[in-house]
């Protein structure tokens, strides 16, 4: 048995539309998840990724839940699920990319890495079987390796080297969590998979009771146990990239992430990564693109044959008064929304575009109120979830090239001035 | 036609049970409201207070929004329900009390006060007049009159000249106030008073059916116009409290408020003032107590004879980890929370306590995250308006002083230390 099903139920080029069957929720892809690095979307009630954004999976960060509240509370309180209360999936990252951000307070070794706690100056270590026992004891739906991310502009022998090593600590990683999970360390397993309240969003009943057959459709056949999932590092490297791509799949996954992009290289870099690396991708598993990115980035790499994307973009522009909308990103915090009666977004459902003025909305933004970051982050989940949603249905329906050329086309309407 | 209708349902020695209509809302009294000083309750989205909390009325603060975004932008966007989605009963303070707070900002003479703006230091002037256009672009249900506030500690005779000055003020309130009604300058002003969706809570219909003859039930006997309230000042005398008194209900309002309490006086002396003056005031009007207070205090003013309250702190304890429970004042800083499943009141029927622990919102609070102060100010204030829930409750059963005394007892539980 298996930790996640995964199928693709229709394809336009290189785009893929597909169902993710997890032991707790069943996620339609291509996918954007919210980020919740401590153990919450910033500003964003869990009610309301329930209900009315019906977020299927979130992100958790093994590095900062590793500093706080610390692994052992968390075990202690029964995983990140139960002490969030968070009851649908969660993809956890390895900390790697987090600790390789901290330039000047890290000693790397073969073993692993040690770091000063960003919080307290502290002395910590991260290797790939500690990443490992923390994303079991989050109980993670989804687990990923713990890599090393080198510098977007790292030159090809410190690149090569640098994926090399990952490969030996993906290598590591699958050992580690395959002994935690034979030994139960995970407390996230569910003897019954899938069938956890609240996990299935009542608009995917029915389409996947379509899809699986009556004996699988409720996930019996999953093992209940967390997924893990590779990294392909190799920068803007595409030789480098292959031979990552070939190190990681001999090891085997249950799905693979592209790392080490958006870190401040060209776009046409990205694009022409994810151009040669997705389709050589195993295409019976997920492809993740890790930190990924603005609605144009995510429509493009769909384009390319990616399915699933996390970036912390539609929370924290949101709190800086960014708002993404059909017609371009604007920043409320313009003087020309001061008697602006309209909604962020006059073609968005969202709950924040049915009820609230730009004018309101800067307003609070500029009185410093919290209810501004909270709304316009709001709206930005529901634009980026809505705009998957979208995608997912143009793919079904073969419509996806259409799509994108109107969908980018729109998104250009605004002016820089707006922005 | 009245703006307001007011009725004592039931008493039990002092304190009494009402019901409040406005144009806008029926309101149970004694009453808790929100204060949303710059058209937000602090951190609490609008769909809770309606939902779940079902406040009926919050503030809003004059001075505030005098200063942003400004009278002007308010009343062309017609009004602060319309700008703020508001739709229930608003009551606007009059911003004396905030620019009697800024000592070294203000020049004050008997036309009103020039103050300079705690945002950018610019000149501004406030008046009784001003007030009242101020809070008629508001358009608020309850105006308040601009009045003084002395320092709680001034001495008699600074204390009465200020209060003979406030009763003034009062007059050119009234007056002003009177103009601007007929002028059809009350941006809120409803030709069908009460027929406004969503003002009237689910919980009330029935009772209120019971209370009003059908043929006003429905609020058709109400003006549609603002009501003003009237504000007793005098500090700690209460010689000064019945003079004042004396020259405010000479002028006449709907409403009475008692003003310079809670402002750093000893509690006993605002115990005393409370229970020397509200049995004088008006049987027929809502007795308001401006700012006040704890859940020790509101109890005591019920006691007292008050009716209607409003403070700040449910949301400001909640942005400082502060929570109010049935069994007193804690604090989610305290690391003893760290492991702590339960939640933060164990007998409250909130959505924050059915769903969260100590120990998440703890963590919330640590690492910094905006949703510790969702969480926490939306548990206070379902705290506060649950309490005069209870409040009304035992009032009408004839069981006030059995309430007040075992809810006091309990309060008392915990200890300091947690504090």
């Amino acid at each position: 048995m298996k930790p996640i099903n995964w199928k693709v139920i229709a394809q336009e080029g290189e785009a893929r539309a597909g169902i993710l069957q997890t032991r707790r929720s069943v996620i339609e892809t291509p996918v954007f998840m919210p980020v919740g690095t401590q153990g919450t979307v910033k500003g964003v009630r869990y009610e309301w990724l329930e209900s009315e954004l019906d977020a299927r999976i979130i992100l958790g960060n093994t590095y900062h839940l590793f500093l706080r509240p610390g692994a052992e509370i968390i075990r202690e309180l029964g995983g990140l699920h139960k002490f969030s209360t968070w009851n649908r999936s969660l993809l956890t990252d390895s900390g790697g990319f987090q600790v390789f951000s901290l330039t000047d307070l890290r000693k790397l070794t073969e073993e692993g890495v040690e770091f000063r706690s960003h919080i307290d100056g502290s002395k910590k270590f991260l290797s790939p079987e500690i990443s490992m026992e923390v994303q079991a004891a989050l109980g993670s739906e989804i687990v990923m390796v713990f890599d090393e991310c080198p510098p977007g502009d790292a030159g090809f022998d410190k690149t090569k080297k640098s994926l090399e090593m990952t490969a030996r600590w993906a290598k590591r990683s699958k050992d580690r969590f395959n002994e935690l999970q034979n030994d139960g360390a995970d407390t996230g397993f569910l003897s019954e998979p899938s069938a956890v309240a609240g996990g299935f969003g009542a608009s995917s009943e029915k389409f996947v009771a379509e899809i699986y057959p009556p004996a699988t459709a409720d996930g019996s056949d999953l093992s209940g146990q967390q997924a893990l999932f590779g990294i392909i590092q190799g920068a803007g490297h595409l030789e480098l990239r292959k031979q990552s791509l070939d190190l990681t799949t001999e090891i085997g996954f249950d799905g693979y992430a592209i790392g080490g992009l958006s870190v401040g290289e060209e776009k046409s870099v990205m694009y022409d990564v994810i151009e040669f690396l997705a389709p050589q991708m195993p295409g019976d598993a997920p492809r993740y693109l890790m930190g990924v990115g603005t609605p144009e980035d995510l429509i493009e790499a769909v384009t390319r044959g990616v399915d699933m994307f996390d970036c912390v973009m539609p929370t924290r522009n949101g709190r800086t008064g960014g708002a993404f909308t059909s017609r371009g990103k604007i920043n409320i915090r313009n003087a020309k929304f001061a008697r602006d009666s309209e909604p962020l977004d006059s073609e968005c459902p969202c709950s924040v575009c049915r009820r609230y003025s730009r004018a309101y909305l800067r307003h609070l933004y500029q009185t410093g109120e919290m209810l501004a970051a909270i709304l316009i982050s709001h709206h930005n989940l529901a634009f980026f979830l809505d705009l998957m949603q979208k995608v997912r249905d143009a793919i079904k329906f073969g419509a996806f090239s259409g799509f994108r050329k109107e969908f980018l086309e729109k998104l250009k309407e605004n002016t820089p001035a707006d922005v």
